[in-house]
């Protein structure tokens, strides 16, 4: 292989925590857009595990497009109904026969899309309060295909690019943060009434910090309205609480200010399962979180969806994926960097591990000459290992969204 | 009231037992159109016994369409797969708002339908290999209307017709007879293989009587084609066995004429979940067994499908279940009466219990005038303790395909 | 060939005519369960004529299922709105490669099911109404099967029978009749108002014959509850003037007999589009009329779904169509026939020109081994000639329901 | 009112044309994605239009999910056939009741897709090669809102923000003018053989620019692998024309990169109707353009999907537009101002006219304290005018992907 075309140049711009003005959001994983990205990736690991079993390798396929439709719910103080199931359309094509091997691709599919919603909106039933559609495009491949796949490294499936950045400004890491504890299994232990749907809006202006929460609650375990009033009151006070820890800087923290307590259940975020996708939210893959987790207008940002799109040849998801832990990496192992922002190009069919170019940004504070060569080392060598973002999307260890 | 209309009349026609050529057909409770009568059927009872906890009557609902779309499958000896999800679509419309209260309907329906799936169709996974969707109209009801509802007879829904004979033929038995052992519980142990999805057609040519009958096997019970023929030997010599119990005539019995063995698992009735639903044959509610559980072309028939209409007001349903019922007790308890064809004709808006004509034909060896006196006095009996039907039904004491 | 199994017996039962009541039913054009007959059957010719043009004969299909689920409307008197569109499934299996050659069968189904609506329904818009979807099973044919398709005389898709009678009695007459006239041309333009959706029942106690009408209107065209009045009254006098002309019996004629006058447009059976599909009547094919036009439980009737069947070798249709021909030659040409029922039993895969048995029924005032010799060449001619009734079925000649 | 929070501040970042690497991207508005986004917005503006029409003012609605899931095809030289049609979702929620009135809203909804498709991808029908459903959620208002709806200045619908900036960096301007070209009437008449889907990436590497264009054909138009490839020359010179006309750099343009051209109709991107959305590419709303026409890695960008979000009060939609007008405005009326970026912040319920902040940043080589003071000038215009953005996207006189 030619040298790779690794570029590093420096990232000129105002650092971001010196901008007066600093926007971020999180979409908690119980709303309707996460859930809709969630569904589609744990779908494509649970293929590409079913492929690797039977194959030893993964089949192509991408489940990265699922239309979540809302239903209709009654909620009520100590418990209501959900009228008319949310509808969930799984949408995508996989490979369902291998030589004379045909895979159940819709069972694993259905499978995989119950569990996941199981184990994530705890309040939310999937046989019934759910309707899970499959409309899955068909593919087929012959078993010397297989064999062929196992050992070289993949072409890149389109011409497209992966952005990523670090590290995270202190917004950001608040952002993620605020919604982490709200949906952690510790929280949901000691507060049950805390529904998966939150979404966090972090603002900067200059030194002040608002943090704008939307949480919802679930309304078996919410007896009246002064009950839901003290769960949002333990929300604000913890993380009032958390904020010191990540920023010196003041932090208001405002929870569902759309509320209207005197209309009673009709007035606030009540919900029967946790998710406003049960009441008119409805949500479809890729338009929430990127896969830092966040939404950062004020940083650049990739379009594609990463979640459920397969991790052997998509680069709008390898490329993402790597591009932030580049960056990660970057920014931890290099000293007196700042800020760093990486960007991967492909060219469509060219090997995977050799972008038409990586373009690395830096801000640093020390040598620039000497932070360039190390970040073009870094960049080389994670390139070279470009399949272990590949074995740790499979094993769920990296997130899309 | 008035003295209801009831006629009794000679039944004046070819005992059922001398005519030349008897054809009579029953699809197995595994048989795509049967299936969709079952869940349909389900579902109303699951909803009747939740208006009764609730309201303490039954509340407006027909779910007496169901229409189900095959999958794809590809059996296999060993154990093959359902590649696309068999698809269910539950259609009808139910009251969903009572006053202040609301009920899930759909919640409800899905859930019943899946237990009856699970409990009927012991080898089709209702989570995984198929995909149920309800379009249910909704509806809503005051509470004064159910207070009424409580006390009163209920009028006709429409003007429509109930239709049911006595006693049942040999052909008829046996061929009811026929698919109870195949779709037993204590068959089901014995030979795991053998699949719900069957389909008896009794044939009466003079004295012989042919039983053909197409009976699925399920492909993980199944090791190779000699195990498969093994099973229907099984199946045709147990049936051999029972014949004589039923009748004297010399009854012949094939089993999957359509084979073609050579071929392999493509030329047999070999399936993975023991019904063609898998892979083919769609299905709909009423298209079957009447409630009869037969289809009789020589005998009188309605064209309703009973399963999944309401208990309460349909007469649809409940005039053919009853009309059936009258039949049989006439039959059984009047001496000499040989054959009974009974026809109830219901008025739009008039109660139940006084339907505007009841139309009773008698075929007697014995005194008519006395026969129709008593014929008489059951029908207005039965009439009288209508509601019972409504009862027997909710509590899943009615076949109603 | 060996001689076919042709069996003519004597008719023993009471002439139609003389039972004391006889109950008939016929659907119209409109009712939501025709809508599913004839959208089936109209794309089913469509795709037998695309086979023929390209391939010189019919391709296996079947789409004999279609589930219609109803919208939700708003009517009023001037012209009130559909909220909700109709939703047809369209549901069944088609060849749709041979050889190399694809054919587009979604296309045409769809576009032979909005020609039908269009031309059926005047008042119901496909395209904007309506969602019309396509769920079929796909097929694929090689071209040498092709070749053999066109000479042999095709063997039968399955074990079934068909049955017919003759001729037609008073009260069946009439209903057929009722519905003609409310649904012809003639009556569409001098009484635009009147809706496709019709349902006549007829009934015969002894001597007197009522017809119960339901008969909808469309909004646009009616001003008023007066107005509505005055269309039922026509309705009701038209077909006062028709039954003369069919029986001497005295013939109450009654029509919309559920309204409710005084609730204005809720209490009446008015409608945006002439179909009760608009809100609330679900429908599928073969839960109405069989082929004879009506559902006549004093009759034998077969359970098979003619609509949308491939009119080649599926004998569900071809065998029921044929029957009620037969019936109704051997009625008019041999002298002194009052009633002929015919039975037809087709053996799977045995040439669908010679049934397992042909059953036919006399009943007759004149000799009846003559009569017995002529019925059974009457059917030998007719089962020879079984290909027209094929051909008239693809060309629209032959009514399915 | 108070005075309006803006901010104006130096926008400190390398100038984008100095920049080493820029990349951009342009989905056609044949590419699934854009289909879904257009369709989107023809339904909310439909929408807009009947609801002033009938109210004087519009009424609450989002339509701005849409799934697209592929077909499948098999293109041919000379005409190929679609074989199972394109299914379109619409979803979203829209006012259906306003005091006693009913509005059609899934009429309307579904003629405004239909006539979006013909106008806008000219083979492909959507009555026969697309199935289009509505999942709307209903809502209802009540006719006082209605009066307070023409007069206020509504809050917003959310906490939210819009992103803009201007001017466009060359790349930028190739990019969406080679889209534009290909896709504009006059090209069509030309060249009929160029279909919609078009996808433009362009990628800028120092001074060397590359433009890589995928550009379906409609294989009705197309004769053979020949004729292909003369269109796909006609394309890349009449680029490499227009290319001066925007920039000095050197621009090579490709063509299809990804064509095996041996390989026949199989090996090109080769389409019945013009978009890829007939085989295998799904889409969705608001993961292709934004209200740029472009995708923007290096620049601020808006998560929010504009397309078919209402008007009125989603400043999701007004805000993202209305930022990028404000910068347009500010870069073409302030001199010296070499780049702007605005960021415009919703309060959910705050009249939209008054965002919580307003923050601009300009790069000027000029006086910055005058150009500060003008952009407030303008700003404050901008958003005192704000509901120009309303009428203006009513009439179509925006672009929103």
């Amino acid at each position: 292989m030619q040298k790779r075309n690794i570029i590093v140049n420096r990232l000129e711009k105002e650092h971001i925590e010196d901008t007066r003005v600093e926007i971020v959001e999180r979409k908690g994983v119980g709303h309707p857009d996460s859930i809709s990205d969630g569904v589609a990736d744990a779908v494509s690991r649970a293929l590409c595990r079913e492929y690797i079993e039977r194959f030893g390798t993964v089949m192509h396929h991408n489940t990265d497009e699922t239309q979540l439709v809302a239903g209709q719910s009654r909620p009520k103080f100590g418990g209501g109904v959900v009228l008319e199931p949310i509808y969930m359309l799984l949408v995508g094509r996989a490979t369902n026969h291998v030589g004379n091997e045909s895979i159940p691709v819709a069972e694993i599919a259905l499978n995989a899309a119950r569990e996941y919603i199981r184990d994530t909106i705890l309040n939310l039933d999937p046989d019934t309060q759910m309707t899970i559609e499959c409309k899955y495009g068909e593919g087929s491949a012959d078993l010397q295909s297989v064999f062929k796949n196992k050992t070289a490294i993949p072409g890149a499936n389109d011409t497209s690019f992966g952005i990523g950045f670090a590290p995270f400004s202190e917004v950001e890491k608040l952002t993620l943060e605020a919604e982490r504890w709200i949906n952690s299994r510790d929280t949901k232990r000691r507060i049950p009434a805390l529904g998966e749907d939150v979404k966090v809006m972090g603002l900067r202006e200059d030194n002040r910090i608002t943090l704008t929460v939307a949480s919802s609650q679930v309304d078996k375990y919410v007896s009246g309205v002064e009950d839901y009033i003290e769960n949002k009151e333990k929300v604000k006070e913890n993380l009032e609480k958390i904020a010191p820890k990540i920023t010196e800087r003041p932090v208001d923290v405002v929870v569902n200010t759309g509320d209207i307590e005197k209309k009673g259940e009709e007035g606030l975020f009540l919900t029967v399962t946790g998710t406003s996708a049960e009441n008119g939210d409805d949500g479809s893959v890729g338009r929430g979180n990127r896969v830092s987790g966040l939404i950062t207008p004020g940083r650049p940002m990739s379009m594609e969806a990463a979640s459920g799109k397969n991790p052997i040849n998509h680069v709008g998801k390898i490329y993402n994926i790597l591009a932030f832990r580049m960056a990660d990496r970057i920014a931890r192992e290099i000293g007196g960097v700042k800020e760093v922002e990486v960007q991967l190009l492909s060219q469509i069919g060219r090997p995977i591990d050799d972008p038409r170019v990586a373009y690395i940004k830096l801000m640093t504070d020390s040598d620039f000459a000497l932070a360039q060569r190390e970040a073009e080392s870094i960049v080389e060598e994670m390139l070279a290992n470009i399949k272990e973002v590949t074995d740790d999307v499979i094993h769920g260890r990296v997130r899309t969204f």
